[in-house]
């Protein structure tokens, strides 16, 4: 990678800005299985519903110019777009807490397909120490920091009760993890420079209710 | 319920209000396990690091009042945000494509604690159909109007391929579903009724690549 282009990655890209990326991306890889070689953020916008100068100037960040006319060529946009959201490297991770959640992640093989892969788990259930879980080997937690030096990873998936959820995260940061995918619903404190990216599915599902509530009686 | 509180229930919550809500609920659940009485806004602020003035705002949105001095009484917080969020009434739903991330969230009893509970789920592999996982029914996708009349649901759990994304948020819609999780990256379009809740895991991954490689370089 070239120092331009390496430039150009470390711009602190707004959230917004890579969440709606993704949907870009879905969308342009159905239009190339409808046989479209070229897309314009106009098509887009009509496809999604988002205004296209929005569109043009998230794609803005994205190392990739359009041509006049045609717009952006398919091929060369979904290769780019997958790059620089990271789903083509492969980043390996840890998994704590081999619960009801954190044994449904283990078992989702998509996440692969997005670039992380889960190489481990950890939890302290005897029934599972030692176990395996879709070829992915389960560990005791105490064993953590030993599997760190084993291990090339930088990633920890958070998926433990919420009364062990601060102490399991403090365990990773010491341990060298630089960011925590929490799934728990509680608001974990890390150092600043630590990553952390929330997905609280209870939080999504209480924001659905309302909406289906609110619906229902107006 | 008396109209009052109808009528309270029906306000339009914001959504980053409905969305940090479940913080203060696990963060309250975790002092009660420690055996405390009262919470005051002020405790819940210096324990998840979100201005106190910010959570007796969100706070008032739910029908409850805090006393001066000791502040909210613990138990009923609990009881009233939980109702509040909906996670104590079940909702019923159906699951659309049994792949490898719908699988995993069939898996996931721990959402019926939140007041999610699949009842069936939908997909055309044949060698899923006519089985089930973990107790919930798996049936054909031409059965799905049939099967709504004899289950009483209203939200569908979208985990399709993009390709198909649309095609079955519309068979859905038309059959009588209200809100749509969409666990899929493709932006779905509904009429202005439905509630579309979008909880896409690929898009939270490339957030956290991004911020990873951002941090790395800098």
């Amino acid at each position: 990678m070239n120092s331009q282009l390496q430039k150009k990655d470390s711009t602190k890209v707004p959230e917004p800005t890579l969440r709606r990326l993704p949907w870009y991306l879905s969308n342009v890889k159905l239009l190339r299985k409808r046989g479209e070689r070229f897309v314009s953020s106009t098509q887009i916008s009509k496809e999604i519903n988002i205004d296209a100068s929005q569109i043009a100037k998230d794609l803005s960040y994205v190392n990739i110019s359009g041509r006049t006319r045609v717009g952006y060529e398919i091929d060369t946009l979904i290769a780019v777009l997958e790059d620089f959201l990271g789903f083509t490297n492969i980043h390996k991770a840890f998994l704590f807490g081999v619960g009801s959640l954190g044994g449904a992640l283990l078992r989702d093989s998509g996440l692969n397909h997005f670039g992380l892969e889960i190489v481990a788990a950890f939890d302290v259930n005897p029934d599972l120490v030692g176990t395996a879980l879709n070829g992915i080997p389960i560990y005791h937690s105490d064993d953590f920091e030993e599997k760190m030096q084993a291990y090339d990873v930088n990633i920890g998936v958070l998926t433990v009760p919420i009364e062990i959820a601060q102490k399991i995260t403090d365990t990773m940061v010491a341990g060298g993890i630089k960011a925590v995918w929490n799934f728990t619903p509680f608001r974990i404190r890390v150092p600043e420079d630590i990553v952390v990216q929330n997905t609280s599915l209870y939080a999504h599902l209480a924001v659905m209710f309302n909406r289906l509530n609110f619906n229902e009686i107006r």
